[in-house]
């Protein structure tokens, strides 16, 4: 089941470049993990914003939440998620 | 050259039914024309909504705009243009 | 797997009263079908607006999409959807 | 007398986490408090936020006030609230 | 119990004259019945707009909800309602 | 001459409840005499907030301005003004 | 006593020129009788638009209702009212 | 050239007093400067804002640029512009 | 002088075609009139949208404001205008 | 190919003057680079605010966002893209 999830990210400006070093380390190790698991099926940048628009593939809603949550950069993300569905004029298998 | 770009239709309520039928052909045989080709890369329903999300993948902003004005439902619909590049934590080669 | 939905109902002016009951009627009858189903919640009047808030317990995201445009009323509808899953706090069993 | 109320949380970002927790924990426990009395009858996660859509059946709108005000993070909370009453074509006696 | 509520007219531009006046007369009539009753408890016009902000002292949300779908000029209206309670910083009994 | 205010109060989160509680002190003990006055005529709170609904009666829109702004908690406030008059169906002698 | 008023004008696309002409002239005819009264101050047309800013100095808000209320444009002009006072940094007599 | 300026003014709350008297004591004093020049030709309070509407009456967008940046208290405030120009019905000449 | 235009245009959909070719035609030999004076300095079209980004270089916001409304489509347009001047950073001459 | 973007810079009230000076003398000499390189094409001041109306010419949307994310202000800027294309009735070479 598919959703669209816009992430825009805001960490507070006097946060140490350390621990926000760690925390986007983290974040993308769990993101590629979830990308090869292939829940997280597909992630592109907005151009200009320090946002990502992504497509996830889970089973439910609640699996999408508890993904969403678990990503270490959760805390500082505006999140807004859209249930997407296959479009009658889609070709592609995968776009289900 | 990737793009997110959401359509929303809106057939006035006096269209004839033919009328928008045959539209809505016409509509599915270009999207499924340029699905083909590649340059409409993805194409999902919104739940609920007479509304698509897609992604294209263009050489050029022009190309993109000459695609989304050639489509039969293009007159009543409302569009929004999104530009994406790759992310740099993706793993994906076509998440380009 | 649960979906709050906010529709609201904005008929032509110029409907005849008519085809406008029979609408009614029509979705009246669809919506207490579902509600004996299980599929349509909760089902709630907005005060003061033609509009209600509905809970839906669907399969898939397809599934729901597919309700919701099968509703005779659905092409004068305005229709929000939103995902919810289960809170931490909530102690009914069918607050899943 | 059913109202929806969605809560928004948000924690200062240096809120100690000991503080954080003991409130949370308050809050859990005057929330299933409240939903064993009937007066919070349905609770429910929004998907990627941290956020609920609630519904509340009390005796006026005095006491939802008293009840929403009372609750621990209520100083950190974003509130709307949308009165509901019974839908003509609703089934289950519950939804009054 | 106390809701505001705040009332727009947008009458449409090739409704007859006759129709619209007849309208406004069976409005007001209601509206002064009402708040002869006590439950149109006040009504001020907005400067510079064909709007109203009223306060309505009901029994219950059903009662405001059936009460303003009852006004002959309800199909015209876009309507917002908001919940009062006393302020734990008025003086007057009436403003409860 | 009436207007209709909204006050929506936010106090910095880390204002010390001592400084919080002297200023909602002097507020209310102003507000009281405002009221007792004739020039606050109405005083509500907006449920599930920490904002009020307040119908002002002043000699002139210069008048209001030095009340509002001479509000202790003034400077944590948001204040939105409407200015009212009579509706030409209203029935009460003061909702002039 | 001082309001900002802020005009847009919305003729329906399919009134006679003649009518449209006809309600212009009224209504520039009125607009110029209430600058010589002195009740409205000031009229500028804002750029790019079918609008006006304008500020009208009255002697109560139901006087201001009474003047945009009986525009020949009022029916097809969107109205928003901001009420002004003195600035203590003003030093014309008459920006009171 | 004409151009109606909105300024909203937000001091952070930790900024000392002296620090703030002192920025409205220069603010003032450039402000009745430009006034006295013809520059600022109108200067109003918005009620219940520290807000204000203003008239500039400048040679080009770039003096109006450089006056409005010039003001001490700039880098705290929030400023819309709306270039104006004469409307075909003012009578006065001064509203050019 | 500086502006940055933004122009959507809708034509209504009853529009017979041959009258919405000819005001299109007059409204393009138009433009490029005013490009070729050099008062609208550039012309670019928005991705996806009936709209266009503009630059104008003009001798007073009434240049501008007499230019816009003299194209054929301006009764089907919103119209957007946004003061601009000199950025210190600027390099090119033609940037004022 | 062509983007507008623009850019308002909100620097924290707190940030030392030096810091700050610093950070816009890089900004400074990167965006004069930028523009003799071609890829920042125009650069102008919104009057009366501390953002930026720019058209940049890349070869992609991946170099747009590179060039955004290197500027030494882009932390603290807001910054909203939308791409353009040529106009049909534009004349200008360079407006492709």
């Amino acid at each position: 089941m598919l959703f669209k999830v816009r992430m825009t990210v805001k960490l507070p400006p006097d946060m140490p470049k350390s621990t926000a070093d760690e925390l986007k380390k983290k974040e993308r190790e769990l993101a590629q993990e979830l990308q090869r698991s292939g829940k997280w099926r597909h992630l592109w940048r907005v151009v200009g914003q320090y946002a990502n628009i992504s497509i996830f593939d889970v089973d439910s809603s609640t699996e999408l939440h508890d993904l969403l949550t678990s990503l270490p950069l959760f805390p500082y993300m505006q999140i807004e998620v859209e249930a997407l569905c296959r479009h009658p004029s889609a070709i592609h298998a995968d776009d289900r």
